[in-house]
C-alpha cells in the first residue's frame, strides 16, 4: 500500500507534543513526513525540519509558505497537523480545508463559539477530513469501554465521573515561573485555564464513551494561587441529552496527582473505570458480581478495541501508541474506508461551547447554562 | 486500671455496626459491657444481651427502661452508646445527657438543625461528653494527615476532595429491595438520601484534617433510579472558612466502588491521598519531589497518629480498630485527660447544618448557601 | 454464654504480639483476661498486669508461679497463651498442657523436632488443645481460598509460590542494633534466622491453602550482611506430598518491602494470589476468564470464610482480627464445637521439621532431604 | 540526518514481534525499512513485505535470496533484525555479520553455547555490531535503576529477584493446542522450555541492572502439565561474580499473572522494584525512609533514563517503545557514537551458557554448576 503523505505545522525542537505526532504518524507506516513548517523561528523550524529528513525545498519558514508551496504540487500532503499555540489554530486550519487538505488540529480547534462552528461548516463544505486530537479516546481500552456501553452492556449510563486533575502547576503564590504563569493570564490563554486546557479530554472522553452529549452544565472555578487570574481547580455537574448525570473536576495544582486522568461510568447493570497513567487495564464490575480486570489485548475484546492493540496482552502500550492510533484511523478514513470514533470539527466545536459555558455559568455562580454550541440546539 | 463501665442502645442481633462497637469498646480493656438494649423487640433484645454477657436486671427492654434502671445505680455506667435508627438519635441522646450519661451517638446526630443546636447546648450545660461516631477520623493515616496540615507541612491549604461513592445501591429501576428502599423515601429517610448517609462521613473527614469549617456550599443532588424520590448521586461545591475549595462527590450507585470513601488535599508546598479501602498507607508528594508511601506505625509519625497504631509496620489494622480508637479517646476523656479530635456535638450539628444546607442549594439549582448552623454564625 | 477464662504468659509491657492476643482473645467477648505472667522482670509483670484489670493474687512473677497457682482453683484459666522467647515455648506449653491447660503457644513450638513430637504426643495423651499461632491462616480471605482448593475450584495444584520477605533488618554490615543482631546468632536464635521467624509463617500458609504437606525441599541460605552468621535471606524449593511444586523466598533484607507476606496458587484450572498487607482482597483468575477481585464479606463467600467476617464487604479487617479469628475458634473448640483448621501442634511440629531440613538442605549445597518429622514419615 | 538502511528477516503477517520491530526501528525517523524475507512461505513474504512498502526487487523470498541481493549493493542496508524461528538464528546472524552487515538478533542468540562462542568471535573479528533484543532493558526505568545501582545510590547489592511468570500456557493435561505444546517438546524447541523463553529475559534484566554477571546456579525444573517434558516453571539460585544472591522463578503456568516480569534489587542502603506490567514507575526504598515512587520523565532522572523518555512525565510509553528504544541505540552506534547498555552478542552468549547450566543443574537435583561460558571463564 502506498505511504500517505505528511505534513506538521509546530512541533519543533523541545516541544512535548511534536515528538508525539512524528511518532504517531510515522509508527504504523501509514505516512511519510514529507513537509514541515514547525518553528516559529523560520530559521529554527527550516533546519530541524531538515535534520529530521525533509527536503530543504518543503522544510518551510512558516505555514503560510508552507500552503503556498504544498498547494499545487502534484506530490502535494495528504494530510496536515496544526500543533502551534492556541490562538492560531481556527486560522490555519481553515486555510488549510479551504485549500483542499485534510487536517489534523491539536486542542483546543478554535479559541471561540462562531470560530468552531465556522471550521465545522468548512469541513462539511468542502468534504475534507478535519480531526481534532482528542487522543485519550484512541486507546483501546476507551474503545473497548465505549463499545460495552454501546452494547447495552452496563445498561441505562446513569452517572459518569470524569477527572483530569494533575500537580504540575502547583507553584508558590508569585507564580513565578513563566511557562506556566501565561496559562492563567486572559490576555494570552483567553477565558479558561485548565478547563480549556486539561477539562475538554475529560469533558470529551466522557461523551466519546458515552456516545452521547453534553446538554446543560454548572460551574464552579477556583484560581487557588495568588497571581492567577483564571481558573487552575474547577468543577463542573453536567447533564448528557439522554439525561445521563455528569461530574468533572480538573485541576492544576492537586500535588500527588501524575497524570490524572481518569474516568468511571456507571449503569443500570454495571460500572466501568479506566484511568490513563495505566491505560492498558479497565475495570468492570456487573450488578451482583465481582470486579473484573479487563486487559488490552485480552480475548473476546470488542471490535474496535482489538484493532487497535499492536502487541499480546499485557505487554503495555501508552500514550504515543494512542496518538498513532488517531493517525491509523485518519489513513483509513483518507483512503476511503469507513471508521467510526475519529474525534471530528463537531467535537472541538462542542468541547469549545463547553468551556464558554463553564465560564459563563462559573461567573453567575454556577447558574444552569446550555452548554451546547448554536448550530447543535 | 478500673475498668469504665459501658451500655448500648441499639446494635442488636444481625446489625452491621452493633458488632464494631462492642469490639471497638471492649478490644483495649478500657470498658467493660454492662447494660444494654438492643433491640426495637424488648424480648429479643433482653435474649441477645444476656447472650453476651449481661446481667439479666440490665438487659433491657428498651431505651426508657434502661434509662430508668441505670440512672441512680451506684454501679451505673460511664458511656451510653446510641445506635438506634436515626430519628430516635435526638430523643435518646437529649434523655442520657439531660441524666448526665457520657454519649456516644451514631451518625447522624439529629434529623434538624434545631435538634442539633440543643444537644451542643445540652452538652455543654451538663459538661457531659456528647461524641458522634465519625469513626474514620480515628485512622492513625487520618490522624497523620491532619497533625501535618496544622503543623504546615503542606502550606496554606488550596483545595480538598472528598469522595464517598460506593455501588451497593446500585438496583433496578422498581429499586424493589426493601432494605435499600426506605433510605431514598422522605416519609422513612427524611429531607436527604445518600449525602445524610455517607456525605457528612466525607464532610467530616474534610474539615477534620483541615482543622477547618464549611463556610458556603452549592450542591446538586440527582435521584438516578426512578423509584427514588431522595438523592442517590450528590456534587457539593464548598469554601471553608479559611477560603479553601472543596469538592465532594457521594454516590451509591457507583457500581465497581466497594467502600469507595476517599480523600486529597492539595496545599501550596504539598499534596496528600488517604482511601479507606487501604487505610494503612497514605501518600504525600513535596512541591518538587517524589510521591511518598506513608506507612501506620512508621517511624517518625505524628505523636496523635503513633499512639493509634496498636500493631507493628505493615500489619494491617481496618475498621473496627478505628471505631475502637474512639474508643480509647472516649475513655481518656472520661478519665479526665485531654483529647484532641474526638468528633464532638458541634460536629455532629454542623454536618446536619450541611446536610440542610446542601437539600436547600440543590432545590434552587445549585445557588450558594450558607453552610453553618445559626449558632455558629 | 459464659465467658471463658484466659491467661497469658509473656507478652509484657512494650511487647509486640502481647496487644494483639489481649485484643485477639478479648475482642468478641469469648474470653475474659483473668491471669498473668507478663515479664521475665517478676516485679514489672505483676505491676502491668495488675494494671490490665488482672487481680493480685493471679498477676505472677513468672510462668512456674502461674502454674502452681492456677491448677488448683476451682475457677482455673481454660486457655493459656504462650508468647515468651522462642527457647521456653518448648518447656511451659509441656508444663500447662501436662496439667490439663489448654494452650496457644506463639510460634515456633518448639526449637527441636524431638521436643515438638514430644508436645504433639503430649497433645493428644491428655486430650487437650494445643495450637500454634499462625494467624495469618484466620484471614478471612484466605480460608477463602483454602476452600476454593478443596472443593476442586481451581482444580489440581500444579504450583504454589510464598513469600515473607521484608526489609526490617536491612542494617550495616556490623549490624550493630542489638535487636537484631541477636537473631542471626546462633548462640541465641538456634539453627536458623528468618527461615525459623517468618519463613515458615509463609510454608504453613501454603500447606494450609493447599490442604497439603510439605514432603521434600531443597534450601539455599544465604547470610547477605557481613556480621551475620545465620541466615537472613533464604530461597526453598519443595514438593508436597500431592506432588505439587513448591517455591518459598523469605528475606529480611529486602528493602522496599514493608510485610512481604504473599502467597500464589496456581492449579489446572484457575489461579489465587492474596497478600498480607491488603489481606481483605485476594486475586482470582480462571483458565480463560479475567482475574476477579474477591472481596472480604461479598456474598457467596464459602462458609469458613464468611463467618469470620465481622464487618461489611470493603471495611478493612486487619492483623488483630486474624489473631482474634483464631480465639474464636479455640473458644468454640473449648466449648466442645468442631472447627477445622486452627493450626495445631501437629502443624508446630511439622514446621519445626521443615526448618531443620531446610538449614540441613542449606549445608549440603541444596541436597533434597526429607522435610517430615519421623513420627509422620 | 540521513536515515540508516533496515531490513528484516521473519516476522511476517500474523507474527508478534514483527510489528514490534516495524514500528521500533521507524517510529524515532532512525531507519527506513528497504529490504526483507518476511516468511518461510517465500510467495507470503514478498507479497506481505510489498504490501508494507518494500520494493519488489527487495521483497525476498528467504534470507539466502537477501543476503545475496544485498549484499553487493551500493545503497544496501545497514542493519539486520533476525526475527525468525529460534533455532535458525545462528546461522543466519553468522552468515550476514560475516558478510559486514550490523545484526539485531531475537532472542535466544544461539541454540548451543558453542555457537554463541562462535558468534562472539565472529562480532569481534568483523567488528561488526551484533545486538540482542533484550528489550526489557531499554525501558527508560530499568536504565534509571541500573545508573543507580552503578552510582552506589542502593550500596553493594546483597541480593537481586527477577521473576517472569505468567499463565498463558495454562492448559488441561493434555497440552491440545500445538502453538503451545512444541514448546515443552524437546524435538523442537532444544534443551529447556519456559527457562529459554521467558527465564532469559529475567536473568538479562537482572545483569544489566546489577552490572554484574552470573557465575554460578542451582536450578529446579518443573514439568507441571502431564503431557510436557520440558519445564513449564522453573526457579534458579545463582551467585554473580560480585557475590550477590540471586533468585528467578520463572513459569508458563502461572494464572492470574498477565505478564508477570518484574524485578528487586536490595542494596546495603536501598532496595529498588519494578515491574513490566507499569513499566513507568520504580519504587525506591532508602535505608531508614519511605518507599518512594520514581516516575518516568520526572526531572533528575539519570542521563541514560531520561534521554530514552519520549513524552512527559505520567503519560506512560509501552513495550513497542522499549523495542524503540533498542533501534536508538544501534542507530547511534551504527554512526560511530558510543552508547553504553546496548545488549550484546557476549549478552546473548552469557544467557545461552546459564540456560545450559541450569538444565544442567536440574538434572542433577539442584547441584551448583558454572554458569559462565567457557570463555568468559
Amino acid at each position: 500500500m502506498t505511504k500517505l503523505r505528511w505534513g506538521m505545522i509546530g512541533g519543533g525542537e523541545g516541544s512535548q507534543i511534536g515528538p508525539a505526532h512524528r511518532l504517531g504518524a510515522q509508527a504504523d507506516g501509514n505516512f511519510s513526513f514529507e513537509a514541515a513548517a514547525l518553528d516559529v523561528d523560520p530559521e529554527k523550524g527550516r533546519a530541524y525540519a531538515q535534520s529530521l529528513g525533509i527536503a530543504p525545498d518543503r522544510a518551510y519558514g512558516n505555514w503560510q509558505e508552507m500552503l503556498a508551496g504544498e498547494k499545487d504540487r502534484p506530490d502535494r500532503i495528504d494530510l496536515v497537523t496544526v500543533a502551534t499555540p492556541n490562538a492560531t489554530h481556527f486560522e490555519i486550519t481553515k486555510a488549510f480545508l479551504d485549500a483542499g487538505f485534510h487536517v489534523l488540529c491539536e486542542k483546543p480547534m478554535t479559541m471561540t463559539v462562531e470560530e468552531g462552528e465556522e471550521i465545522v461548516r468548512l469541513a462539511e463544505s468542502t468534504g475534507r477530513i478535519c480531526a481534532v486530537n482528542y487522543c485519550y479516546s484512541a486507546y483501546p481500552m476507551v474503545r473497548q469501554m465505549r463499545a460495552m456501553v454501546a452494547k447495552g452492556e452496563i445498561g441505562a449510563v446513569r452517572c459518569v465521573v470524569a477527572n483530569f486533575s494533575h500537580g504540575h502547576h502547583a507553584a508558590g503564590d508569585d507564580d513565578a515561573n513563566p511557562r506556566v504563569r501565561w496559562r492563567y493570564d486572559p490576555a494570552q490563554a483567553g477565558v479558561s485555564g485548565q478547563m480549556a486546557d486539561c477539562g475538554i479530554h475529560a469533558l470529551h472522553l466522557a461523551s466519546f464513551i458515552l456516545g452521547d452529549e453534553v446538554r446543560s452544565l454548572s460551574a464552579d472555578f477556583a484560581s487557588t494561587v495568588s497571581a492567577r487570574v483564571l481558573e487552575d481547580d474547577a468543577m463542573v455537574n453536567f447533564r448528557t441529552e439522554k439525561g445521563t448525570v455528569g461530574r468533572l473536576w480538573t485541576s492544576t495544582i492537586a500535588l500527588g496527582r501524575m497524570h490524572g486522568l481518569d474516568i468511571q461510568v456507571f449503569g443500570e447493570t454495571g460500572g466501568l473505570r479506566w484511568a490513563s497513567e495505566q491505560p492498558n487495564q479497565a475495570y468492570y464490575q456487573r450488578l451482583g458480581g465481582r470486579v473484573e480486570i479487563m486487559e488490552k489485548a485480552e480475548s473476546g475484546l470488542h471490535t474496535d478495541a482489538a484493532r487497535l492493540c499492536r502487541v499480546a496482552i499485557a505487554h503495555p502500550e501508552g500514550f504515543p501508541l494512542a496518538v498513532a492510533n488517531i493517525y491509523v484511523d485518519l489513513a483509513a478514513r483518507i483512503r476511503g474506508e469507513a471508521r467510526d470514533g475519529l474525534p471530528s470539527a463537531a467535537d472541538g466545536l462542542r468541547s469549545m461551547a463547553a468551556v464558554h459555558a463553564a465560564v459563563d455559568s462559573a461567573r453567575h455562580e454556577g447558574a444552569w447554562v446550555d452548554a451546547r454550541p448554536p448550530m447543535f440546539r
